[in-house]
């Protein structure tokens, strides 16, 4: 399947290209035998950078003539520049470029790189809204009681839908808007907050790659739009009683740590529902422990935490009303079709001479 | 908060009624203070049916006065035929009316019965969601390794996330069509399925009650609608390589067993994860420990058993990939603010002689 086909014939304008697909997983002929029909002379290569084991294949590992010629590239590490002498488009297979800086590509401004920002937005959005679901119904507490094979009075425990409740979601970007979606959907109101002002409906849209019949790219669902960049700007925004808060945002020295004492204090007024598939430097894990052992917040669900893997005798185990995965709500099936949709439409564009999409910011990395 | 607040100030035609709450929470004061405002002169008594310790209060254990000389009522259980001489609207506090069927004002069809048809639309279609999301994302896994304190390795389990999956809905009432809704908002593609044939715009329509920003009233989400009923048609439906089956259909004679091995047959050939929220005796649950234990379904979800409390010794609680909730999905904190929400509703219309909501079939009782 393909999300996004472009329409249109044969295009010739890539002839003398290569492109090589340097990806963690098998090849798979139906998408090469329709592109190379769609794009006549492109020549195709296909590398698997990831072994049975799930160790990673460098690229000093692949034989030299797979690089020989290559103009466009797919993958997630950085091959040694050496390699890839001619590439002019790079398709990250990942949505942050944060292993990219300092590579002489990368520096050089005629190569264009691009992210696989989108991709992920359903399956992280899924996975929120899931243990935000799994909370506010109680489903550990009824697979602990299928232990014992109690079936306890359906008067026992309170649960609460979501309707008319508020969540905030801090970096309204793919899988923010796709948050946003399903918590439409579900009846809530939505409190969205950007690095930077987002006064007109313009500014509102983003233009990165959005799986058909998901997001909000154009923006529309959010009650209310907060920004700044300062620790003030985002303390404002949480203390607007959250019931559930999603971290969103990329990891930056100005975002680390961004839930701390002083914010897990701003929260407990509403005990809002923490869930961070961001990165676990978003939050400072002492004062999380310190906030679910006082009870200051109902819950939170992490999907990444700080380290990873993260040991086994971390305090944070310990503390009650935790969920923890560990950082697996990227994960999908359906992940790499969604890539190939990618690198497709961005061939297309770029044989068509046009402005491809999800292209990096190379001052942020993403 | 009142989701459907019809407009209109005071109304005096009510001045000779007397409405008793027979309702299983405390006297809201602020509930009965607007409406006494709003119908003049309407008597409105209230008796809490539950006890502390969660037991039925009986229509017998309430003091005689409290029954005399009402006119609307609002009760789950049917009280003696007696007690309520003068009644002309009941406003049941439960979606079906399998209680009544034999009552004598119920046989009177100049008594007006209405179901709570709606309100537990969303909390039931989140544990829907929930149970669906729980599974795909590998929720209970997680919550085991956490004992252990186990950090997996994220390429060990597989996931997979809703978009371009198929949910079918046996039985398009509110439940179903929240469930469509949130179904939709993951990108999934939505199949329904009514004992009658929906084949025009207008008859795909729900008028019961919906709570505002839910559901799918218009009926303009599926796109395929199925219909029958007989055991043939349902074969037909649950052959349409789904990947959630939600089972939200009434009990009656012709439903019950609507799923046994048969139907399970035909599941195995997308292993069709299924969800009941209806009754337990829908499910054949022999049929359902097979197919468990042969790996034709992928999982199942049931908030409803058969019978219910579900005994200890039962053999369905070794079933593999099965979750269990013991009758809960209809909970919620905002239940009962949607039930006032209705009764204001119906006593609105019937002040002013319309025709109310969530009127009784009474060949069908809901």
């Amino acid at each position: 399947m393909s999300a996004i086909q472009e329409t249109g014939g044969e295009i010739d304008t890539l002839s003398n290209d290569i492109l090589l697909l340097f990806v963690p997983f098998a090849e798979k002929p139906e998408w090469i035998e329709r592109i190379t029909k769609r794009f006549k002379g492109l020549q195709i290569r296909w590398v698997n950078s990831i072994r049975d084991n799930h160790i990673i294949v460098k690229a000093e590992e692949v034989s030299p003539e797979k690089w020989d010629g290559v103009t466009l590239l797919t993958s997630f590490l950085p091959p040694p520049a050496e390699f890839i002498p001619k590439v002019r488009f790079v398709q990250l297979t990942s949505a942050g470029a944060d292993r990219w800086p300092g590579h002489p590509k990368y520096q050089d401004e005629n190569v264009i790189f691009c992210t696989t920002n989108g991709i992920h937005a359903p399956q992280i959005a899924e996975w929120v809204i899931g243990v935000w679901l799994s909370h506010q119904h109680n489903f550990l507490h009824y697979a602990e009681n299928m232990k014992t094979r109690f079936w306890e009075s359906p008067f026992a425990a309170r649960a609460q839908d979501s309707t008319n409740l508020r969540i905030g979601i801090l970096g309204y970007g793919a899988i923010g808007r796709q948050c946003a979606r399903l918590a439409n959907a579900l009846g809530m109101e939505i409190y969205a907050y950007t690095r930077s002002e987002r006064a007109t409906p313009e500014s509102r849209k983003d233009d990165s790659y959005c799986v058909p019949g998901t997001g909000d790219p154009n923006g529309l669902l959010p009650a209310k739009w907060f920004h700044g960049s300062s620790r003030a700007d985002v303390n404002a925004f949480l203390g607007q009683d959250l019931d559930l808060l999603v971290i969103s945002v990329p990891l930056t020295a100005e975002t680390r740590h961004i839930l701390s004492h002083e914010q897990f204090d701003i929260l407990s007024a509403k005990k809002t529902f923490v869930a961070n598939i961001a990165r676990g430097g978003h939050i400072d894990q002492d004062a999380l422990i310190e906030a679910l052992e006082k009870g200051k917040i109902r819950g939170a669900a992490l999907d990444v935490t700080d380290p990873e893997p993260f040991p086994a005798d971390h305090r944070l185990w310990d503390a009650p009303n935790l969920f923890l995965t560990p950082h697996v709500s990227w994960k999908t099936d359906f992940l790499w079709d969604r890539l190939l949709d990618i690198v497709e439409l961005n061939v297309g564009r770029l044989a068509r001479g046009e402005r491809l999409i999800n292209v990096v910011n190379r001052t942020l990395h993403y």
